[in-house]
């Protein structure tokens, strides 16, 4: 329970269930839409309240993703909510740059699924070739 | 990957990254609001497409779990959608009764954390001792 304390000394998550991580939800401030899913650890966390700047734990390569700082496109920090168990999160953000989704969409959740298979929503509003160069 | 292809056909979900299970956002399709977050195994994905009722897999209980199968409160599936990692799913919910929370809250989102601690926000909509007796 010590990274908890010294994370946010009047805030007590649940870290234990997923070895450290708590799945974090992010959402735009001002349509509503679910814009992706990631994780935080403590230091994730802090960071995200500290800072203003959403901030993962980047489970792929193991450190602290400070969303945005390679494309620009930030997730400015509106408010933070925790689930009634402390085990998840939900960030309400302002996307800089209007899309949170490396491949360009506004949101990572642009594929609908059903029993007939995917089908695409939405269109790009980013070339992802232009802004990871 | 057997129990992909079982679930839905067409569908590659990836349930590698956590032991089984996929973390699923749940919105309420009218309001926007996020209401909670569970998990899916290949089965609770299966039999949410296949049922229109929002089906987890309950990690403490360790068994599918129909949401509102207790209380009444089921929430209705409108629309899915998978991130782009297939690696997280929303379920976008008419929430039956109003309040998604065991707590009685419309939302398990209901306390908001900043710096200075947890403040709640909203009212209950539901007395949990009256729905779960």
């Amino acid at each position: 329970m010590k990274s908890d304390r010294e994370s946010a000394p009047m805030v007590a998550l649940d870290f234990e269930k997923m070895g450290g991580l708590i799945p974090a939800i992010v959402q735009d401030e001002a349509s509503g839409d679910v814009l992706m899913l990631a994780y935080m650890n403590a230091e994730a966390f802090r960071a995200t309240l500290d800072t203003g700047q959403a901030t993962f734990f980047s489970r792929s390569r193991q450190k602290l993703w400070v969303k945005g700082k390679t494309s620009g496109h930030l997730q400015l920090v509106k408010a933070v909510y925790l689930d009634c168990d402390a085990d998840a999160i939900l960030v309400k953000v302002e996307q800089v740059g209007g899309a949170a989704c490396h491949t360009g969409y506004r949101s990572c959740f642009f594929r609908r699924a059903s029993a007939m298979g995917l089908q695409i929503e939405g269109v790009p509003v980013f070339d992802p070739t232009e802004v990871y160069k």
